[in-house]
Order: C-alpha cells, then structure tokens, then sequence
C-alpha cells in the first residue's frame, strides 16, 4: 500500500454543486425510438408529442341516459312543480348523427349515453329527475343550458395536445390517447446503464460458497432500482483492484451503455484507485472527488465524451445517497424528463438528531402511527454497511446542508420507502 | 325505459362505510407462489419470511482499507501526537480467518475491506489516518473500540428476519436476501382481476373506426393501473346492455379470478342494470349501491362467495376515484399487503374550493412552483368524462367528508400524479 493511494480527499463538494457539475457536462444522448400499442405503452416514455387528430367528443352527446330536451321548457321544474312535456322519440348511441330528430318546445327524446343530441335540444334531464308515464315525462328538476350534454370537442378538439415529448405514459394518457381513437404511439427504448463491481473481496451471488468474500449485494439493489427505473441495466461483473481491468471494463461499458456505474472502494485508497482509473480514460474529466454528504461521502463523479461515470460506494446505504442523488437525476435528464416527487409523510420526530454542518444527510427512520398522530423514529446513520438498517426502515430523513438538525417533537417530512403500520391512504 | 329503471340511488354509503363493507366481505384467497431468483423478484410480494441461517457478516471483517491495530494503542494519538506502531503483516479478503496471525501492543497489520480481523484487534484505522514509512506506520487519529469494524453478526444474526411475509420486495431486500447469500425466493404469483366494459355505445380502441360510437378509454386506463399495481388483468371486452350477457361474462369472470371489475351505467337506469345484474348472481350480496364520493357517486360493490365485484362508472375520472378508493385497498387485503403511501406534495391553494356535506371529493388540480413556493390551483370537479383534465392535472385533492372546503391561500396537501414543473427531490 503506497503512501500515494492514503492521502485523503482534496476537496469536498457539495451534493447541488456536484448534480449540476454533472447535468452541465452530460450530453444528452439520441434515444431510439419503436412503435408500441398505445396499451402496452404504460410507464414508457413518449418519443414525441401527440395530438388529437379530431374532435372528441366528435358531436354534442348525451353524458347520461335521460331525456334530450330544450333546457327553458324546464325552468322551475321541482318535485311540487313537475313540468309536463311529450315523448317523441328514441335515440341510441351509434346511430349517424344527421338521423335524429329535432325537437320542438314541449318535447323530449329519450336518450342515451353517447348517443347524438338532437338539433334544437340543448340539454338532457337525467332518468332519474322524470317519471315516464304514457307517451309523456315528468320533470322534477331544471336543467341548464349544456347540463349532462358533453360538447363536441369538449375533452380534446383538433390539434390539442393529448401528450408531450417527453412525458412518462400513465394509466390516463392511456386513456386519452384511446379516447382520441389513437392507436399506437412511439416511445423510447430504454436508457442503457452499465454497472460494475471492483474489490477483491467482492463476489456475486451465484458463486458465494457461504464463507468467502462478501457477496456483491450492492450492485444487486443498484439493479434493482434501476429496473425500477425504467433501464435497461448491462452487468459488467465484478473485478479486482487492478486498474488495467477497471480501465478495461468501462471503456466497454461506455462503448456499449449511455452511462456507467462503478462501485466499490469506499476507503480513501481504493476509492482514490477507481477515480485514478478514470483519469486514464481517453477524454475522461473528474467532476468531484468527494460530495458532503453522509452517508455516500466519497461517491465521486466523471464524464467521458459526455457519458456520465458514477463512481458509487460499494457500502449499500451509501450507494443509496449517491443514486438517490445524482445516478437518478442524471437518468431524467438524459431521458428528457421531470423529475417525479417520491411520497412524503410528515410526522414528529422521537428523538434529538444532530447534523453536521455543511453536510447533507440521510438517516434512515421508521415511519409509525399512533391514533392521528404520525412519528418519525430516527435509526442508525452510521453502519452505511448494514442493510438491516434499510429493510427495518420505512423512511429516509434528508437534511439539508444548512439545517443544523431538529429537536425531538420537530415537526420533518420524511420519503416513505415503505409501506406504514396502520395506514390507509388519504 | 321502464318507470322501475328510473329509480334514484336509495342510500349513499359513506366511502370509508363501503370500503370496510367489502374488506370484512373479502375472502382473502389462497395466491399461488412460485420461486425466483432472489435478483428477478423485485416488485413481487415475498410468500414466506425468510431469516438469516448465518451471521453476517460470518466473522468480524473489516469495512475500510486501513490498518487492524489495538484500539487502547492509538489513545490521543493526533497529527501533533502521531503514534507509531509496527507493521507486521498484511491480510486480504477472501482469506481464512483462522490463518490470519494475532497482533500485540504496538503492532499494525496492513488490512483490507472485507478481511477478517486479527485476533487480539478490535479497530482498523483508515489509510488517511496513518502514513506508512519502512515497516512502520504514525496513526494520527484515535480509533475507538470496533471502529472500522464490521461485527459478525451486526447486519444478520442467525434466525433474523430478512423479509417478512407479505412484503413488497423493494431493492434493499434484494441487498439483504444477497448479503445474506440467500439465492432464491418463493414470491406470490399475481392477483388476477377480470374488467368487462358494459354499454351499447361502447367500441374497443381496435375497432373504432373514428366515427362510431365511444372508444372504451375507462377500461384501457384501468388495466393500466391494474398492471403497474402487478396484477394479472383479465380482458373481458364489452357487452352491450343486456343483462344475459352480462351476468354470463361477470360468472365467467368470478370463475377464473379474484374479482370483477366492471364499468359503465353511470346514469341512475344503466346503474341500475348492473347492479340488478349482479343481484341475479347466485351466491351475491350487494354491499353498497352508491357512495358519497365526488365524481364516482354510482360507484357500487358487491361480493359474491368471498370475491369481490367493483361495479365502477364509465367515465374515466370517476373509475379512477373509484379505483383509488376501493380497488386498490381491496387488491393490497387479498395480497396480503400494507398500503404504500401515494406522493404527497404540500402547497397554498390559489383559489377557493368548497365541498358538499358529507361527501368526499377527488379534486383535480395543477401543482407548481414559483421561487419557493408551491402552489396548487384547481382544475375541474365536474366533467368526470373529460380525461383531459386529468393529463393536464399533475395532482389530486382529496377533500374528506368532514372539510367544509378551502379558502385561498391555506395550505392542502395533495396526492402528486405527475412530474412537477422545475422540481428537484427534497
């Protein structure tokens, strides 16, 4: 161990400075695009912005099963005032929108859901405010002008956007884009993250005996979240300390992937090994060395011909921080999109916890209710090793560098990570 | 249309009322499991609790590169006050721990992240803290007892639960489960819930021709949400309104899943239609016909044998509150599942909304920011079959039957649905 590889870490930058360091250098990439049914788009993201090609609704329509009629002739129709007008006919949705019959004061149509108004009708009663007693209606109730009719155009008219560029398909743009009769859209294929392990002591999974080495856990939740993510993850294995075959391995990934994440070497030496090993990356730049940040301090960052390296912390809450922190954000905005808020719960805080200044932190917490009361329980913040801190937590308590931590009855808010004992949702 | 069609809703039923009504009805069904790779599980619900059959990690490791000393040694040392001790070995990762020699007072070995601790050591002092100079190293800075230490045991001792029954597999069990070693786990198979579209205007997306009829947008956003809660959705397509049909395709529906949704019959007779449908099911209960929730007043549920029917509206906003109030409740019951809290995101509201008595309210609304404010202006309450509204809102207010409403100004917090304008998380 050469006394080059102990020096400490020059500089620490801090966690806003270092993400905009990063979005500042990146280049965004050309995403491919393919063609998928608009149902099966779901959670994908639109390659470009769609809009409605015709009205929709494409004619007034009823919204409701009723009475089609000249919403005046209603005027002060009440239970004790029924208003009395004549049946002339029926229109069912479907039928060609020329055919129905006008109607004249003193009439109805019955009608129904989606079928076409008729001309002269500017409103329907619904069923249920009229009794139909041979050939003729009671009305119990007034309509206004336009009530239970939905309007021609009145959800999308020609030329209005349906879905931007760039906008993360859910349920309802699902919805829209089948309402506007809309049956494909493009979308992008996914973004492609390489991930890379080094340590000498790490192995994966499969080959962990029970005994040797410790188990590359790490990149296994990093993969995770990025599936979760919506990438499409290239596992470039695990390597040892050896800059050769770091330097090999994501030259390869940046080849093949839009971005490339290392963990490992969470001490000064073998962190200052990965990002020397970058160094000698043709066209590479170290961004920062260092965040101020706890867990995650020596999570460092570096660009290669505009491709984004992330240098991780091979401890898994710490690699957590440096996701969290900049592997996301990078991901969106490569991708083009805004970034989506994760859910937040407010609660009181059960204990004193202190920060140190400068320094942004998460702390792990758990999330629990009593009667109306929700409480923030504080767990470890050190142990960035021991991922039993995660699965016992519901919660992450980030504290921003110029707080200088909370007192114990403080109200905070907290991301939820986890389901909450005794909840049910607002 | 007969006269007995034309009822109005006999009773509302409170939404909290109706929910607990179908949760005590459920009969929480027997969901196969299957076995996957601990990595390929992610999302998937664990069928069984699993525990560590080891301590990990399986002996005291340490978790920096550095230097496995006697703590008592290091006692004030500093960089003023540098102590030396004597380098007398080195030892790697992946080496046996009973081959590693034991150190005394005044002796340092050279150790690294992952490698079992000398005998007679009880903390490592990192690279940083140490310059190393002909076999000898001056440590400036304490370390206390187990400082740099991972104890056996400390993340899983034998027989701690990894991941309990019932749980959502977020991406640090997967951490966990492969710290652990653990290769494999047995993960629910979905739940799988059958939609049927009812309604003579009613066209699938495949078939619409433009023209003709209303495209069954409500059942293609419903499946959405379905999919991204993981569950196995069953297409039951469309049928007119005729109760024959409709009771054979809801029977078919209770045969070969969990239950039934269906929607259409938003006015009060075609409402009527499937709920009288429903009834006509051997074996069913209606539990509620109606409920005070705005938009998503017809919305009914009935069980029959155990499983439940989710009789929701055809119009996309209102099967969406229908959705979020009793379908996923009752999906996350027969999984076996706590509710995960939705984003919540807290602002000053910039225009008055008042609430009816006694009804709950999905409010759609437009959350964003300006400076440090966010705000929240509301969209439509009405027009629940205009999905534009809920593509162009990126949230929902959500006003319980006890709010009179609110004044402009106050602060709401409200259900986040999509990306917020210049946001970056917490």
């Amino acid at each position: 161990m050469s006394k080059s590889k102990m020096k400490g870490f020059k500089e620490l930058t801090k966690v806003g400075d270092a993400l905009r360091l990063l979005l500042r250098s990146i280049k965004i990439p050309q995403i491919e695009c393919r063609k998928v049914f608009v149902e099966e788009g779901i959670g994908d993201v639109a390659c470009e912005k769609v809009s409605s090609e015709a009205d929709i609704p494409p004619f007034d329509r009823s919204a409701v099963d009723g009475y089609a009629v000249i919403s005046s002739d209603t005027l002060s129709a009440s239970v004790t005032n029924p208003i009395t007008l004549r049946v002339i006919g029926e229109v069912k949705a479907g039928v060609d929108p020329k055919s129905v019959p006008s109607i004249r004061h003193g009439e109805a149509i019955i009608i129904y859901t989606g079928a076409p108004l008729p001309s002269n009708s500017d409103a329907v009663v619904m069923a249920e405010d009229a009794t139909y007693n041979g050939g003729y209606i009671n009305v119990v109730r007034q309509v206004s002008k336009y009530q239970n009719v939905s309007k021609k155009g009145e959800d999308f008219s020609i030329g209005k956007t349906i879905i931007d560029k760039g906008t993360t398909i859910k349920p309802w743009h699902i919805g829209a884009l089948a309402s506007a009769g809309i049956k494909e859209i493009k979308v992008q294929n996914p973004l492609k993250i390489a991930i890379l392990s080094t340590g000498d002591e790490i192995v994966e999974l499969k080959e962990y005996d029970g005994e040797k080495g410790i188990v590359d856990s790490t990149k296994l939740m990093l993969k995770a979240l990025l599936k979760a993510d919506g990438v499409h993850v290239i596992d470039l294995g695990v390597v040892s300390d050896d800059i050769d075959l770091i330097v090999d391995r994501i030259r390869f990934g940046l080849n093949i992937a839009h971005g490339v994440i290392t963990t490992g070497g969470t001490s000064i030496g073998k962190y200052d090994l990965v990002v020397d090993t970058v160094e000698r990356i043709e066209g590479s730049k170290v961004l920062f060395n260092g965040v101020r940040m706890r867990p995650g301090k020596p999570t460092s960052g570096a660009i290669v011909f505009g491709k984004p390296v992330f240098m991780l912390s091979g401890f898994p809450v710490a690699s957590l921080a440096g996701y969290i922190s900049f592997v996301r954000p990078s991901i969106n905005y490569m991708r083009g999109l805004a970034e989506e808020p994760m859910p937040i719960i407010k609660g009181k805080i059960t204990r004193r916890v202190a920060n140190v200044a400068g320094v942004k932190t998460y702390f792990r917490v758990r999330i629990y209710r009593e009667g109306a009361n929700t409480f923030i329980e504080p767990l470890a913040i050190t142990a960035s090793g021991v991922l039993s801190t995660l699965t016992e937590a519901n919660g992450l308590l980030v504290i921003n560098e110029d707080i200088e931590g909370y007192d114990e009855g403080d109200e905070v808010e907290v991301i939820a990570i986890g389901p909450i004992a005794g909840s049910l949702n607002a």
